[in-house]
């Protein structure tokens, strides 16, 4: 396990025992940003307990908050409880793995850290109907006065900033939250599962419930990015930070 | 003026004066997750004052603790000080700004809050070169193990959220910052610039800076989102909260 991690007494926190309501950890939004985003990890294993809508909704408001191209705020949240909607979801969401999981399994054969993410995946993929909340961020209509060229990238950049506001407002009242995109593979039946026009794009799904609990083992470490620091005399130099960006699981 | 924000005492604030090094803003990191969000602004009136590496690479590596598509960690961070670089990015600026930001005005003439957008935008793009800091975040390669379908979702799904990261970061510290794909429109023009490979494409642009200061108006409060509620009994509601995420700009 990380002791790093661990020592933060975050990372390996497992659901909050006792009273879970929005009154009982609302003031956790007030985390510290940075402990917020060193701790952040995709915690697949969840329990099937409720989650109180108010929590969801202050997470939700909160992801509100970022920007959109153009300000268009064409944003739309569809949060599912109903175990027949989440039913036919994982069953779009098997479908991919079956195909997808297996070629990741595959390429990345002897990276253990990959393979637990595997096993984490492998895991949500059969318990997603118990998953607490799923909540499935949607675009509607086009992005605004941009050119093709980037009209893609401002697209998406209008949901995604908001849904790391998600992510990060789950991780800071303890709740167990993961990004996931196969479960709307095929983008027609996602629509159809979820009753939206075709002016609503499924982009990607957040599944959200209380952690299961277990120890996070630590991040990759390794050198995952690079600036290029164009000096102002003109000259160029090149760093690099240790990234543990990894999203580590609760086990 | 909107004093609710003006009440958090950090919408409508100034650069800090005196000391801005690292050692005497970092502590701002570990400011309230739900302060972060809830007065996030898109602010682009900035001094050309100079930003302390330090301060830059604290924010980039926050951004590295945000998930991505199967761990790929494959974003790119290119930071640009070079003021010929940054003119030959303002350029590409203009030229794309004079076709839409003018669609943009013709579209939304009457709306006061988008003309403040654009009258802000007009400032930035007639200064840009002045800009002290302007991060470049790309991406590296395709996205792994997953279906076209959702592919272009995973791949944008991969950055957005970092970038997120590193424009809380930035609030955080009282850094202004803001979002942009506009210099970036020719993507060629762009790769040629920033002297990057074809491996790498640049996505979208965060520029840096002290705020010059001022106040920032209210947001628009208007009604942005919906949320069927697929209730357990199959019943479904709807209900939506009011949005604030209008990118306000400190004029």
């Amino acid at each position: 396990m990380d002791n790093d991690m661990a020592g933060s007494g975050t990372v390996n926190e497992r659901a909050p025992d006792g009273d879970r309501s929005f009154e009982a950890v609302r003031d956790r939004l007030d985390m510290s940003l940075r402990e917020a985003m060193t701790t952040q990890r995709s915690v697949r294993r969840v329990l099937s307990d409720d989650v109180d809508d108010d929590i969801v909704v202050a997470c939700i408001e909160l992801a509100l908050k970022a920007p959109t191209g153009s300000n268009g705020q064409n944003w739309e949240f569809v949060v599912v409880r109903d175990p027949r909607v989440k039913g036919e979801l994982a069953a779009q969401y098997r479908k991919a793995w079956r195909v997808y999981g297996g070629i990741g399994e595959r390429v990345t054969a002897g990276d253990e850290a990959m393979a637990r993410i595997i096993r984490a995946v492998d895991w949500q993929v059969s318990h997603f109907e118990e998953v607490p909340v799923v909540v499935v961020a949607c675009l509607s209509g086009p992005g605004r006065f941009v050119p093709a060229s980037v009209g893609q990238s401002t697209h998406y950049g209008s949901v995604y900033p908001s849904v790391q506001n998600l992510l990060l407002a789950a991780r800071s009242v303890g709740l167990g939250a993961s990004l996931v995109t196969l479960p709307l593979w095929n983008q027609c039946s996602a629509r159809r599962i979820l009753g939206l026009p075709l002016s609503v794009q499924p982009v990607c799904a957040v599944a959200l419930g209380w952690p299961r609990g277990g120890t996070a083992p630590p991040g990759a470490g390794r050198w995952a990015m690079w600036c290029t620091w164009t000096a102002t005399d003109g000259g160029t130099g090149v760093t690099a930070g240790p990234c543990s960006a990894e999203p580590v699981l609760v086990d």
